[in-house]
């Protein structure tokens, strides 16, 4: 990895900050942070404009440049590799430590008094602007919105905004029209007295039009908003993509059955003036729901007394909320991600010992298995594909000065999933092809211990997922061990690997109870460093649980295992187990046996089949 | 119980509220808070202004009055108290409930356009009056300070503040001189560029200058402020208490040793001129400490710039790690409580059958025993001593109206819990004296297996209360059961037996992660409405905890009952446990039997010997 060569750029840079075209003052420092206009945790290449002007290429970073300086921040995942992709025109300020200034204090120290520090309205969350303006401003600087973006003025090479072709999902899939579900959305604004609602995060305008595209890796989602209010839903998006007669009968644009039905839409980049016209003709009662988390150039043309901001969208807890067509789209994609997988172990198995199975290949296979599955569209994030010591590394990748040949002797890590148009997988399994060390059971069975701690759980309607996070601890903390990531997000149905609101953490955020429809992760690990990583992830559903009492007639939870993929046995050492823990290793390795076998059989997949079989054998 | 009629009252009170004497302007509601202007959990007589006013004495509750309303807003544990102490002049507001108006939303919809609401401003917290203020300015009203308390204008006989005789704590009790918790606090703040702390807290100030008083019921502390700068040291307390020779040698107040540590006195009242004196004074760096908590008035003195508020403070923090001499003092606290509860036990197994043993009368026989031990100052809160169905209630305290007695036949639960000079107490028990059924048994036994989790959890130091809260319920939710309240609060050293800032709770506030010395409650508990009530709580202290494995350093934490009380073997179902809760119920109890019986052979109590020693023979 060598580092981007960044100077000439920082001139060009520096000279556009001077420039009076692009702000009616020079700016002093421009920041660049790492998102995109929806906040989408995964960005498509036209976004990528803060790992173009320093060359850092992370998923987190912010970058500062004033006309002294350039300096970026990201945290310990990334230290290592900022550190080889900058050149020594950038100053890496590594987060968590100390001795690390704030982006606020940083800026305060190195500049002049009375500075104007500019930033894209569009790539800054209304509360992020919020937090950094009040610091700037009580420091006597301030924070301005500079419209156009001053790294594209640079970038002439930029890619265009992708604008993939849209893809309809019938009700065989989605179990609600997208009618049914602007009503639902309605019902929700009347009942809270909103007029109007802005949709900014893709994957909420993508589950709300039953349309998916693939504009981000990973992500099947598309460039848009849309804004809804009691008569009217406007969808801004290219134009282009509309032409499609299936994406227009879908919507229903030539011929809306009902006018309150009707779908008006106009250009991406409209949304701007079109919420301006919205709002200019707002009554003094009317109210705005936009999320805290959308662009501050879009939530600042809501008047303040006109908006009501909130944590999440109704969208995303709706969409949390998975229906019994979802269910079952989701059931069948993970069996279907189960034969591909059980098929890769038994490949694995057969070929490590000829030397030439590595990181990257056994991610191809698993590509290649997963892909000849019916609907499969893609993967759903990168391969986690890793041996030995860099399975310790939570975020790695393996690229080709770090991939490792799998052997007899390491364990191996893999946490991969794909997108299928009914459904969208998730799953991690750790394995040794030859015989683990003592300590690497001991190590692999607390977590497992946790595992099943969180997927057995009873608890009661309303309890929110961070009060689950320590039961996938306790084995390992009382053998003074830990991991340190949370236990589990939110699974998107077709749609973002990642999404809220509920999750599985010890980091308490604005989660939102847990109930029956939700699907989670449930994903424990240990990661030893310089030596292996362990982690067993399945996606659960939140089922109601029927156990002998009912406590004030509030109702239980527990989960189902959706992913279907035996956990290897040899890795467990069973005395550390108590009764029950192997009877639910049992049950469990009954049901991938059963249903996933079945689908093998159907297949003709048999080699796979007789690996499923004896790595399903009951434990004693 | 009949109500308090008050007809009269609201008429001399709506009278103040229009006489310019107290306001500029009339006043057209005004608000009456539960606390005193130190936020006191138990308040003094004289404090109890919304008792006058309304009637119900509850511990939580506002009233508001408006020129034709009264309203008096609580939640549901007194709903039906409140209901009946308060006559129909007033409406009772049941928070929680659907249909209930915020304070803020009901006073929208009944006052006229423009209106004044007051507050005295002493006994409202800062941000209480932050939020009901911009609730009411954004409905064009405005929230005002009424200096003078409009209760205490109508309120002919309203008692004087107390103050009780002061009481010094020598090196051997606190284990820290006052001279050092000063210099520590100096520290903290040097640390943080801060040059005046403003300590508000009633504990925080006794705790500080290694002081007690008997203001208020319960609490040993004493109406005080204090406000520390670098180079000063300024008590406000009612000047009369001073002239005791001891307390004057304690504070140095005569010849102290260095200037830096010369304490000045002023009367409890001048707290607020001396606080403009010095904000008068402050440099334009000068930052004052002072906890949100604090009262409005006194918070307001500071002008915003140089105000730094934190939740809690660092005495607090100072306060809840208790150093090696406390811990000495609260074991021996504990012991001599347990000898007592022993005798108890032993005495009401004999009495009982005779059947003139109620609620009350064994509270009475707590308290007496509890006061032949050494060093006994008080009890430590109301004693809930409580049979059958009234166990089922969980703030219960017996009233000669709903006393019950004892019997052969009903589950009993005593929560109780002293003050001695060297430690403060609060152990909970449930015990059956005949036949429990095997339904009591089976929820006793869940109980105990919560309460066994959380008190054997092995947990990473920086590991914050809340996240062990979940194990206490797990095997109460594995059968659809659940409390609803929280498992621990920390406990003070011969202090408030509530003190923050650390706890056990599902409820997420901003605690901080526990730490060794730290001493909370572990009180799970089961309540079946009209049945019965199971709660088995005991103090634990945190201590290191040496697992075998000691991830990134970061060392682990357990749990040391310091009560030790035998929990009562019948009301166990054996069947449920698993050996290592036998294991932990064999060795408590052999502590219990082990540290107490040595004791009570000391003081000659033998039935209650015999009584312990039966009782603690292990379980197989």
């Amino acid at each position: 990895m060598s580092p981007k060569i960044t100077g000439e750029l920082l001139r060009l840079l520096r000279q556009a900050m001077r420039n009076c075209k692009y702000f009616s003052e020079p700016i002093h420092a421009y920041i660049v942070p790492s998102g995109d206009a929806h906040q989408s945790e995964y960005i498509a290449p036209c976004d990528c404009r803060r790992e173009f002007i320093c060359g850092f290429n992370g998923s987190a970073g912010t970058a500062i440049i004033t006309e002294q300086h350039a300096a970026m921040w990201t945290d310990g995942r990334y230290f290592l590799q900022a550190s080889q992709q900058m050149d020594n025109n950038w100053a890496l300020m590594k987060m968590g430590l100390k001795e690390t200034p704030s982006q606020e204090d940083w800026l305060i120290s190195v500049l002049p008094e009375n500075s104007k520090v500019g930033v894209d309205p569009w790539i800054i969350a209304a509360d992020q602007w919020k937090n950094m303006s009040k610091a700037l401003t009580s420091a006597g600087h301030s924070l301005v919105a500079v419209q156009d973006n001053l790294i594209d003025v640079v970038w002439t090479d930029r890619p265009d905004r992708p604008s993939t072709q849209l893809r309809t999902l019938g009700l065989e899939y989605t179990g609600i029209s997208w009618q049914d579900k602007i009503t639902m959305l309605r019902g929700k604004m009347t009942e809270r007295k909103i007029s109007w609602f802005v949709a900014t995060a893709l994957d909420e305008i993508a589950w709300l039009f039953n349309l998916r595209g693939a504009d981000i890796n990973y992500n099947p989602v598309f460039f848009a908003y849309a804004i809804v209010g009691m008569n009217s839903i406007r969808l801004f998006v290219d134009l282009k993509r509309l032409s499609d007669t299936v994406v227009r009968d879908h919507l229903q644009l030539d011929s809306p059955r009902r006018p309150e039905l009707s779908v008006q839409t106009f250009p991406y980049e409209s949304v701007y003036t079109e919420l301006q016209a919205i709002c200019a003709a707002l009554g003094p009662k009317d109210k705005v729901w936009i999320c805290d988390k959308a662009s501050c150039a879009l939530t600042q043309v809501v008047p303040k007394a006109h908006r009501t901001p909130i944590p999440y969208t109704p969208l995303c807890l709706s969409k949390a909320v998975k229906n019994a067509t979802e269910i079952k789209g989701m059931k069948m994609a993970h069996i279907k991600d189960a034969v591909a997988l059980c098929e890769l172990f038994a490949w694995l198995e057969k070929e490590i010992p000829n030397g030439n199975v590595t990181e990257i290949s056994a991610a191809d296979k698993a590509e290649e298995l997963r892909s000849q599955q019916k609907d499969f569209v893609g993967l759903s994030f990168p391969t986690i594909s890793s041996v030995g010591p860099n399975g310790a590394i939570i975020h790695y990748r393996p690229l080709p000065e770090t991939n490792r040949t799998l052997t007899v002797n390491e364990v191996y890590l893999i946490d991969s999933g794909a997108q299928y148009i009914d459904g969208t997988t998730d799953v991690t399994r750790t394995v040794h092809f030859g015989t683990p060390s003592a300590f690497e059971k001991e190590c692999f069975t607390y977590v497992l211990k946790g595992h099943i701690a969180v997927s057995a759980a009873i608890f009661p309607n309303g309890t929110k997922g961070h009060l689950l996070d320590s039961f996938a601890r306790a084995a390992l903390w009382e053998s003074g061990l830990d991991y340190l990531h949370g236990t589990g997000h939110g699974v998107g149905c077709f749609l973002n690997v990642h999404e809220g609101p509920c999750g599985i953490s010890y980091k308490t955020f604005a989660d939102e109870p847990l109930e029956a429809g939700m699907i989670v992760s449930d994903e424990p690990g240990y990661y030893e460093d310089g030596s292996f990583g362990i982690r067993i992830e399945n996606v659960v559903l939140v089922v109601p649980a029927k156990p002998k009492y009912n406590y004030r007639n509030r109702g239980s939870l527990t989960f189902e295992p959706l992913t279907l993929v035996p956990i290897q046995v040899k890795m467990m050492n069973t005395e550390l187990l108590t009764q029950k823990e192997k009877d639910w290793v049992n049950e469990y390795h009954r049901r991938c046996r059963e249903v996933v076998g079945v689908e093998l059989e159907r297949q003709g997949r048999m080699e796979a089949l007789q690996w499923l079989v004896r790595e399903t054998q009951p434990v004693v």
